[in-house]
């Protein structure tokens, strides 16, 4: 498979960067060492830090920063996650029950807590203002659209354009900081920062709508968590959008459920319907559309050796369907 | 009263910290905006924006700077506050509704990050790399602190140890920085630097002594809570250490409240018995320790107004008795 060589190729780094995430995360405390060591021990596909190391190949390499960047991204990532997880009640992440589920909703409030504040410790010797200004303006998005999701939690009255938004904040920035602090921490060209930005971006928002297409189309072996857990929890994803808009049974069905009121369709027949009903396909394609955007920037990047592996995994994405 | 005067003091500031705090939190999203708001309202005595302030003056005045660093550590504060009420499921702070009572443990998990995150953006422009230091640190061990406090709730084997140092990290280091960042943020010399950290220390240590003690004489009016909250939200403070090592009767109950178990008094009855115990005397001599030895670092430092007003503080603080 495409992607194992791009991992191959930064996989000392990555073996660099799981060390340090340990690292940081070690604690005086017994209960926050193994809280975030069941964290990290669940894993996760270190997106974020693949892109920062592949990113700042394009530029010098002054190793100890980029590795540092590239926890720092993965550590905000994963603070958020069990933030999430707080909020979802989820009760398993990646086959693995969750903080929340192992501890209580206070261990997993405050290790997040504390994961974002070791970031901060780690950020700070770095002299490079922009690093700083992309980061701050990153989490605080972040944080943005995670409020945005709990506003529009249960809510019928949406749009492609708030859900747009909501996975850009949510997602998009965060692999879109990772190209470009890669690029920063490396040094390119300011031209290069701003194509690999571009290219994070489109690949972040292609991969998220995808996300959100396998929660119907995926298995409850494969998600580690029930098909459909988006919409059981309330959120409606662009599958849902198209589906509510074609189909009136679907948009009842929706509408019963978050009013709690009778209707001749369970959620999970609703659910059912989504997944076999066009709406994935015109997600699929909107996924798609990204991913063509990401691929022409790539295009105008220098031709080089990581150059290749991004386009690798650009492939790999348009792959993971179904 | 003394305080009213350090207050008119740095008044002018203190409204300018008021307007920033009110600019920062200022969102997009209006849900944010709304919880923001109802926090800043809330009021609270913004004390370490007053140390900040206070502490600022024994260096050379560069306004801006200063104001950013007491906004900075009151909206820490802040963000703490909205974690804590979510963990105890407080539903009234200060009089109010909290914000997860207002809105739910969603909002006031993101609104507390959000928060932070703004924080962060605030501090970023500033060069001198010793206010990221001691901020990041303090940020870290609040952040264990709160850990320990949950690892410490419903659990009876805690000292006087567990206590001290629980105590320093959730209150002491933050009032600590206050003080320590005024002095960095106006370039005062190194030795008055210290001597203002070691002022703040004391007095955070001795403040939250008397908080505790408070939390057991004070009204339910006054509290804006129930008397004894913090024990029947499983939290050991100094008086109950005292009174449980003292009166067998007062273990016993807590003990039993603790394993939820039945016992010939109830935890109301084992909470007045504690009010009029020695143990409130014997806590508040600690807590007077602590201020005569904020008291003496004052003495070392130069004669000027500002030194007048943290002196008032002291007294004040040792006045706030029952």
């Amino acid at each position: 498979m495409k992607l194992a060589t791009a991992l191959k190729y930064v996989n000392k780094d990555i073996q660099r960067v799981e060390k340090k995430i340990k690292n940081v995360t070690k604690a005086e405390s017994s209960m926050i060492q193994s809280a975030s060591n069941h964290l990290l021990t669940a894993g996760g596909k270190r997106i974020r830090p693949i892109f920062v190391l592949l990113a700042s190949r394009f530029g010098q390499q002054n190793q100890e920063r980029i590795i540092d960047v590239a926890v720092a991204l993965e550590l905000i990532h994963m603070a958020s996650l069990v933030h999430d997880d707080v909020i979802d009640h989820s009760m398993v992440r990646r086959g693995k029950p969750t903080v929340n589920k192992q501890w209580d909703n206070g261990t997993a409030i405050y290790t997040g807590d504390y994961i974002f504040a070791r970031t901060l410790e780690l950020l700070k010797p770095f002299k490079n203002h922009r690093l700083h200004t992309v980061l701050s303006n990153t989490i605080h998005q972040l944080c943005v659209g995670e409020i945005e999701q709990i506003r529009d939690k249960f809510q019928l009255k949406q749009n492609h354009f708030t859900y747009f938004k909501r996975i850009k904040r949510k997602t998009a920035l965060l692999i879109e900081s990772s190209t470009q602090m890669g690029a920063i921490a490396s040094e390119t060209d300011r031209s290069v920062e701003y194509l690999l930005k571009d290219y994070g971006y489109n690949i972040g928002m292609s991969y998220q709508i995808m996300d959100d297409i396998l929660d119907f189309t995926s298995t409850e072996k494969e998600l580690g968590k029930p098909v459909g857990s988006d919409l059981l929890n309330g959120h409606i994803t662009l599958p849902t959008l198209y589906a509510m808009k074609d189909d009136q049974e679907v948009l009842g069905g929706v509408q019963a459920y978050f009013n709690e009121q009778e209707y001749h369709l369970t959620i999970e027949d609703v659910i059912h319907r989504i997944k076999h009903s066009h709406a994935i396909e015109k997600s699929y394609n909107i996924s798609q559309r990204y991913l063509e955007k990401a691929n022409q920037t790539l295009e105008q990047l220098p031709n080089n050796e990581p150059k290749k592996y991004l386009d690798d995994i650009a492939q790999y994405l348009s792959k993971r369907r179904f």
